[in-house]
């Protein structure tokens, strides 16, 4: 890979990256990748994330089985945000909604659930670091 | 608006905000917001981010007349990231391309143009500062 695309170098070595469905369209989630787990992602053709929180690669599904086959990598115009079309197998957020952008937010900062769970995240996780 | 949601004061005041068509379900770019850019999109119906390079508001199509009309703002589960569904006029990508996911990276690190510019950046753009 060219080392300056993506360019992690910009921002402290990690970079946003957007999972969208690539049957439905629907925006699953925004996490973060270091080069390591996109090389990762590149190369095994599964959503790979580093994540914050437990500061380690992130193998999406490794726990609950909800991987993300990956169908096609896009790099924005200044090449720092990533894009993964992707296959999601069972429900990519760990509250166990299809998408983890569930919640509607009004012009009067209410907000609304606007989808219904569809996996019960205690029959999914065993241990309590699931959490991104 | 409650404090908490969308909680900026986990990463420094900026959270990521994905912005999508609502017709096509193309995502469109990813760009960055703070509590008043937020608000003011809110308020107003119009995606307003915060611009890194510039430090200040940017109020998307100020300059180049390529607004976004917000259809929808959706919240994840972290309440750390920002989804906007908007009704995209002109291109998104100061580049000139409907999208500025623009490009598409292979396995071994090859990017390939995935779209056509739609747009002359020259014809839209009067000063060297639409560079986000």
């Amino acid at each position: 890979m060219k080392a300056d695309v993506p360019d992690f170098a910009k921002h402290g070595g990690l970079l946003p990256a957007i999972a969208q469905d690539v049957h439905t369209g629907l925006v699953l989630m925004l996490a973060w990748m270091n080069a390591e787990a996109l090389a990762e992602t590149l190369a095994t053709g599964r959503a790979v994330y580093f994540s914050r929180r437990r500061g380690k690669l992130w193998r999406k599904g490794e726990e609950s089985g909800h991987i993300q086959k990956v169908v096609d990598v896009r790099i924005d115009c200044d090449a720092d945000a990533i894009l993964l079309r992707v296959e999601q197998i069972g429900a990519a957020c760990h509250e166990g909604f299809t998408s983890c952008f569930f919640r509607s937010l009004s012009a009067n900062g209410q907000l609304s659930l606007i989808m219904d769970r569809i996996v019960d995240p205690a029959s999914v996780y065993h241990s309590p670091n699931h959490l991104t």
